[in-house]
């Protein structure tokens, strides 16, 4: 990603406490690399939900600063502030329902606000807790990176999904940035990319950066999974995750559940990789997760352009949700969970810290 | 498809021995109802390749009067006509690998004409034999969609693949002529159309029959399969098929393998439907059936539009293997093959006016 607009990155701040967020619209990529630079709440708003920014990591990032545009011109008095704060964080919490990391990163923003006595040093808090959490992702993948690219052997063949690389992030991604630090170590690994209908992320943002990468990479249909599978073509899948539940129960870009399925029946292992910011320990079970539906016209339509006929209905889940017992282990920042199960999940959220 | 073009049909012959093979380009649907006049052996094989016409009892019926295209203006000794005959043959079964239809009718016409002694004999009977091969196509999808209307119980969800209605044969079509005629029959049938990536045959050409039928349909991306089964909306898949071997595996539109693990890991039953012609007993199992693969530009691009960066390599098979051990039954014109397996199929074959 080095020679992107924003040097290397998907996602940044610009500019002290009366700066802007600035952000790869990922909606023109490849075709365009246009920076969209965002000075207020409704903006960031706008930008989640029509996927500018996507990938729970970024999300979570855009969420932050988002609040932050939303409440820095906020009064100074206790109540006005408080209640201004509470007014974006509803605002940006409805922006996705998914991604667990949108609600964790407005959390982390608010309860540092809430620690100081003051609206003005509340203020000042919040600006400081954004940053720290930017920061905080750029450390949490690469360690996601490394603890991943443990799996990965000389000579590996990885089918991905959606994308999860450094457009999902303010730091190198999740599952994709995995395959990327194996590469770096010089490991021969390749990659078949699966396509991700409706929004094609995976033909448009993870070709781009494997290409980038000078990483072997082969895009695929969703639909050609299975077969590439049982021809033998491919030795693990790695995938992100948008929301995982206390049993470990993953909720992924749509089409997730089915390649975890496939990667079952032909004994491939099937790894999630995700920060620890996607589990929701608030949830038991996969089924609790609340699941998005996007507008028909992401199906009925490619760039604006009908692909069905006028009219046709469309049911368009933006995520499934895979249930623990398919995934092989969740590689977090801490370490890999394996099996993944409620015990595992719950020992590494009581204890970040301590490595697996 | 009353109200096409072509009057209800998506191939016909229009005129007598010096006539022409009308098509509705099926490239061009649901925009534009374009009819394609064919007087050439080249045209016909050239709207094979690019899949002008598509869906293998069309292929067939194509492919058929392709032959007599070849060779109505041949020499009329035998030594000259039977020359002309063979490279014509040859030429057209080149045009698409897995199809069994394109071999059998090919197959049926050159039979046909060498019945007869003389070159013109030979000629007439060629030209009949095209004719009798539509005619049964229509026949045949009839005598399908009657046997395979049996299974479908009132209310249920059918989940189908690719387009097999009345734009796939001359006929009224395999798996969607059996959704049809199941509405037909008043029974209450309500369908989920994958849309088939990289053609996008499903939002395209099973959306459209679907909707001029009134029948109840919903359009998914190839990858929400996994999901719409999971919440338990499907009951039913159904399927046509490119090749059949002996032993029942089944070469049908990339990512049909897919569907069929996934139907079964959610105890689904899983039908194809397709006439004798598709069978190839001279192949005794999937492993031999030659898979075709189309130029990465299908994945590519959308309509002569990219949607993956400048450079990308993909991968782009046209057809999977589902192993009969997948597969609940075969609805063919003489009765359902179930269990799947060589016993059943040769049974079939070896006395297909028997019902089963």
């Amino acid at each position: 990603m080095s020679e992107t607009p924003l040097g290397g990155s998907a996602i940044r701040w610009r500019g002290g406490e009366g700066g802007v967020l600035e952000l790869l619209d990922q909606t023109r990529l490849p075709g365009e690399a246009r920076v969209l630079s965002l000075s207020g709440l409704e903006e960031v708003r706008d930008a989640i939900s029509r996927l500018a920014v996507r990938g729970a990591p970024a999300i979570g990032v855009a969420a932050a600063f988002g609040l932050w545009l939303g409440i820095r011109a906020a009064p100074e008095d206790q109540a006005g502030f408080d209640a201004v704060l509470a007014e974006a964080k509803a605002r940006l919490v409805s922006a996705r329902p998914t991604a667990a990391n949108l609600a964790w990163a407005l959390g982390r923003i608010e309860a540092a606000a809430r620690g100081a006595d003051a609206a003005p040093a509340r203020k000042r808090r919040a600006f400081e807790a954004a940053k720290a959490l930017l920061d905080e992702d750029v450390r949490t993948c690469a360690r996601l990176a490394e603890h991943g690219a443990g799996l990965i052997r000389d000579g590996e063949s990885v089918l991905t999904y959606c994308n999860t690389g450094a457009l999902a992030a303010a730091g190198a991604g999740t599952a994709l940035a995995v395959v990327l630090e194996a590469h770096r170590r010089g490991r021969r690994v390749s990659v078949f990319a699966c396509e991700t209908r409706p929004l094609l992320q995976g033909s448009r943002l993870t070709m781009w950066e494997l290409m980038r990468a000078e990483v072997d990479a082969t895009l695929i249909t969703d639909n050609a999974a299975a077969d590439v599978m049982r021809r033998k073509l491919v030795h693990r899948v790695l995938v992100g995750a948008d929301r995982i539940a206390r049993n470990g129960d993953t909720a992924n870009k749509i089409g997730t559940y089915g390649v975890a399925l496939l990667a079952k029946a032909h004994g491939i292992p099937f790894h999630v990789v995700a920060p620890l910011s996607t589990f929701d320990p608030t949830i038991g079970s996969g089924d609790r997760i609340p699941i998005e539906e996007r507008a028909a016209s992401e199906v009925t339509q490619i760039e604006g352009r009908p692909i069905a006929p006028a009219g046709a209905r469309a049911f368009a889940p933006a995520f499934d949700v895979t249930p623990a017992a398919l995934i092989t282990g969740i590689v977090t920042e801490a370490g890999v969970i394996s099996p993944v199960d409620e015990a595992g999940v719950t020992r590494v959220l009581s204890n970040p810290r301590a490595s697996i």
